[in-house]
């Protein structure tokens, strides 16, 4: 056997063991695992897991089966690399949830196989990023400040600190990342309801928490709750399913990031919208100045920011920052069904409605005619489109199932 | 002689030819031919004009007295390349319009010229794209779909399938295509106005042509009406006249881009806007997912896309869609009496301001300030703007001439 | 002594120098230089400051106390060069104003010192832009077109040339430039006031400016009034401080620019805004085919340009061209009280707030989320947040001293 052929041999044989631990194939691992086989797990693994392990049934149910209780995650292998001396030193990441608490694992993994004469793994040795095993068990999740539930297509994020009137503190701008990336990562989600709890939507940065903070770190203390906040709504910018948001009572500072996050919106009559950034000396996040100038207009935003001028739902509708003005007891269940609506919509033309209504701002008109084109021709080739043409020929209703 | 000298004596020779046929000039072929000439037209022009002509005689008569009759259309050399044995190829294009039709011919062309030992062409071989002189025969027009006429500087470009309340079929995406390609060759041109006959301006794409398609060939054929129809528009968008349109009855889906084309709407009482592309599971056309951002705000646009809300006159008003609402009754001659208006306008000024309104949105103010000024300078140099100060100057109305 | 360090000593000995004339001290002047020291001024030098002065006493009253008197300019060098002589090269720039016409100086020099074998400067040689030194003197200024005084905080530019309706000349240009220098350079200026003594805020262009050239200078006419004016607005779109303008009556062509330049606008209910450009066939500038399609809309933007459509008080109101509409009588004073407002909030958020807001149009949304992150770590670390957020806590209100 020439050597690289042994090399690939070796290669296919690592790749055989990562797709018999994804699928929990014991036979297999028997087959390619050598009966003297030892493991050595990084030490600083969580649950008891880390250390040596000596044999297959060790390996199995001390470090291999037990991950798969805690977590729903996989190894994948991103690259495979020889050593001159035969051993195979493999790169990848560790990704899925831990199970409890529903929080994302990725972690980065080298493990390094050694083979015996016949090709069979002798050895692993595992090194990984152990603070991200720990990060993920105890998890943002389930996020402790938002309310979050998917029903029927339907993803709603519903803001759940309603004795502080939903103020963003440092964990709800986690969850705000966490729920975002549930959304984004689940495929029966065809639309999105944003709506908070208690008394307003969100009376936006929790100041509170700053209060003990020294002042030489307020920067970096605010910077550091904007990442996920900003991370986010960035991914919701990102998903193909419409999101509507429903707005009630004070809508203040970072908090209108939930109203700028969504396609549609609909206000509560008492619904009060107010940057208040500079009541306190900040320039403001939750990409405001992005949003706010194009929805209603630069002089407007401009009172916004710099006098702090509060927008009621009558100016948000006349202005265009909402779709809808509803009584306060109705706010949700409106919303709600919008989203129920939505759900039950073209996914397909959603989604690609969203990328061209988002990317607009830096196309010039050849550009978009171009991206328009790509569209119709990507949504023309869904089977929502085809049905709802032979339903239009027919004289029907279409149904379309989000594909 | 030198070889290099003689091989720029017969492409001066060639260069001389191409003028005489663009010139009818009898006299001057009859010098440069030699008097064996023999032509081989490509066997596929149409009008029989393809084959071997015998004789100068022949060659005038059967193919370029012939081209003439049916084509305003010259030969335009691009390129000449001497082959060893002294042989010219001429590459280069047919360009112009079928008479009858008044469609463009735009045809590529190889011609392989051989000469005599007095230096005159004793032979042409010509090779050309034959398929683009039966289409521009064929034509799309006179635009089959559009009524087009220009009188008194106001070019009219009318959609005219009244019955099917001009629904936007594939011819009617190449007439608007046509017409663009009109108006902006014709210099007398200096306003449009788009309108249509019927009970509505448009109801948008005509699906019913859809209806005897195979579902998989939907994208293609969306793509396909795409194509022509955004390069009309693209076309108008970089005119100098400006556009006036009249809105009526059911405006919809890609026909909305009529709308967007303008630079000034009037709108009937009963207009009524709707995207209509969800309702089918396409994601839309016609430049909306740049205009209707910019013109009405992101969060109206959401809605008229993703929930097919329609827009009526009065919010279309309201939201800086169209200019102004008028009785149905009176909508095509109001928006008649604003474009003559600005057909007597100064021309130089307008195509400036659109220029600069048209590429705003990708210039930042020190950009734009620059483009204002080179604006200023450039409509400073006009006769308009000397004439208007001269008469500001006697307190007389200034007369715009459009240059 | 190493040459290395010969050089190092030389080139402190400079900087020495340089210190001790920006704070006029004779002292150390006479240590650095040799008694036996010869400066030779520039010949063009204004004030009979050029020429060569023989001795320290000589050059102090005869150079530097003198240009002393009549600038507050200091000469700041930028880069020290070693001749293999001995000799060092000085380049650099006069920077400051002239006293009495306040205008900007910023005039390039080279010195060439010569050193004596004790490292004292023996000769220095200077050349200067001489020509600026003298554009400095003559000035642009004090305004002559524009009322300019700061006071508590807040800068007003008052347009004065209430006879011809503050029409724009040349000179008013240069001042809105002079003036935008004055505001930019001036730390105490926490808030901008702009306003209009006499009937009208401005009604654009004097084109009776022009009525006595020639008809084929007035394209590089308008661009010469054009270029002071777009640099004063730009220079204003970049300072710290808010911006409120007060504009009654008419408002037209170019005079737009000091609506657009504002964040705050309060409009007399007489107000009436007209682009106006079209009816002397030009393009038009000011910087409104930047801000007028943001701000109102395109297609209310194409009107205003292509047909002259003037936009009263209450449709700039609706339209969010402007914040107020107030009686006439009233305007000057809310606008000025709403600069003083804004003249003791938190300046350094309002520097970020201007700069989120005006760079918002070039940048996608990731990338002004991470210019808001900066933003919110900047204005965090800023001693009015900490200041807010100290009195937040203590349930008072805030003092905001603008650092």
């Amino acid at each position: 056997m020439r050597a690289d052929t042994a090399a690939a041999q070796r290669i296919r044989t690592a790749e055989r063991l990562y797709d018999a631990l994804a699928g929990g194939d014991r036979e297999t691992i028997d087959v390619l695992l050598a009966p003297d086989f030892v493991g050595h797990a990084a030490a600083g693994m969580p649950l008891n897991m880390g250390g040596t392990h000596v044999g297959v049934e060790a390996m199995c149910t001390e470090l291999w089966w037990r991950i798969g209780k805690h977590f729903t995650a996989r190894a994948v292998p991103a690259e495979f690399q020889e050593f001159t001396d035969g051993r195979l030193t493999v790169i990848g990441s560790y990704r899925g949830r831990a199970r409890t608490s529903g929080a994302e694992l990725d972690a980065a993994f080298v493990h390094i196989l050694e083979f015996d004469s016949e090709g069979r793994i002798a050895a692993l040795h595992q090194l990984t990023d152990t603070a991200a095993w720990h990060a993920a068990l105890e998890g943002s999740g389930p996020p402790a400040t938002i309310d979050y539930r998917v029903e029927d297509g339907v993803a709603t994020i519903c803001l759940n600190r309603p004795e502080q009137r939903n103020a963003i503190d440092l964990q709800m701008g986690r969850d705000t990342l966490e729920v975002a990336r549930r959304v984004a990562s689940d495929r029966t989600v065809r639309a999105v309801l944003i709506c908070g709890n208690g008394p307003a939507l969100t009376v936006g940065g929790d100041i509170s928490y700053f209060l003990d903070g020294r002042a030489e770190q307020f920067g970096d203390l605010f910077r550091a709750m904007t990442a996920p906040f900003h991370e986010g709504f960035e991914i919701l910018s990102r998903i193909d399913a419409p999101i509507v948001t429903a707005a009630h009572g004070a809508v203040a500072g970072g908090g209108l990031g939930y109203v700028y996050a969504a396609d549609i919106v609909v206000a509560a009559d008492d619904a009060r919208f107010v940057t208040a950034f500079a009541g306190i000396g900040l320039s403001g996040d939750g990409g405001g100045t992005y949003h706010l100038p194009r929805l209603i207009g630069p002089r407007r935003a401009a009172a916004a920011y710099l006098r702090n001028t509060p927008i009621s739902a009558a100016e948000a509708l006349e202005w265009g920052l909402v779709n809808e003005v509803v009584p306060t007891a109705e706010v949700r269940d409106r919303a709600s069904a919008i989203a129920r609506e939505l759900a039950h919509g073209p996914t397909v033309a959603f989604a690609t409605m969203r990328a061209l209504l988002r990317d607009t701002w830096r196309h010039d008109l050849p550009t978009q005619f171009a991206a328009e084109s790509r569209g119709i021709k990507l949504t023309g080739d869904s089977r929502d489109a085809a049905g709802a043409i032979a339903a239009f020929a027919n004289k029907q209703r279409p149904t379309f199932e989000g594909r």
